[in-house]
């Protein structure tokens, strides 16, 4: 890694508006539009946490990004689901937004949550 | 990550007590309760891998929890389920132990097992 | 990590032979065998990457592999599966390609595919 630079783990941000969680499955209890929304708000509440924890001006590299869409078995468009997260951390990180990415379903998150999102970043500490 | 530091990553840690694996699905199996308890179990298989690699007294920081808990598809307690886990590495590592955590849900783990965990840690190697 | 070496974030590896995606649950619609045999299709899609970011003779160290098998509920040998791609690692890269693993199981993956498998490894940046 060398000095003046540290890994930074972000938790699991489920999407929520406000206090407000946003469940319900894709596609059948929500479209893939609307997960996708969703998926951009946790990017927003990713970002939230490296700007509180190192700030994003700090951020040399956006590592790896890991996203759960709660999917019905059939359903297979979880990475245009995540895309909602992915460019949104181009949009505000350029360059350093880039990403290696694993995007995956499952039939079950924290609080019945459309997408949960997780991350891994490098940034400056000097 | 500097010299005399290195990442230990510990592979993933499935529900068991001591040869017997502790299967089934949380909750129309296996309760929050108990779920709670076999991932407080893992966690002990966690803190093994660490002081067998490593020795727990060089935990310098116990960076990233991931835990999966295989869930009925209208599940959403898996933070209270992974808790158990949580708790248990602050008890033992103390500030070291604090970690960022991903909780996820899941229909189905290695050998039907209620609770999977895996870890990221930094440690001192001097 | 020390000077000359970095963390190389492998993207999620899905499934595929060529242009041809390799769908399908196991093991009701695909046997266990043809899983192991799609993940190793997966771990030659992660070794291509690394070759193609890194170099392979740059691995000084296959860290972390997760894999995701598209499951039945009541399936519970993803071990079985991951193994296909296990043991390629230490095929093609040696006491390099030695890792921690977590093998995990989902309802639902990117296209409906069988395996997705995701990596991390230390490569020689000097």
């Amino acid at each position: 890694m060398g000095e003046g630079r540290g890994l930074l783990y972000v938790a699991g941000q489920i999407s929520r508006e406000g206090d407000r969680l946003l469940t319900g499955r894709c596609p059948d209890e929500v479209s893939v539009e609307e997960a996708s929304r969703r998926a951009r708000l946790c990017a927003i509440s990713v970002l939230s946490q490296i700007q509180a924890a190192a700030g994003l001006e700090n951020v040399e590299r956006l590592m790896q990004v890991m996203g759960w869409v709660r999917s019905a078995d059939d359903f297979g468009e979880q990475p245009k689901v995540i895309n909602g997260a992915s460019d949104l951390f181009v949009d505000v990180l350029g360059d350093a937004g880039k990403h290696t990415r694993a995007a995956l379903g499952t039939n079950a998150l924290p609080f019945s949550v459309t997408v949960e999102l997780a991350a891994v970043a490098i940034v400056r500490t000097g």
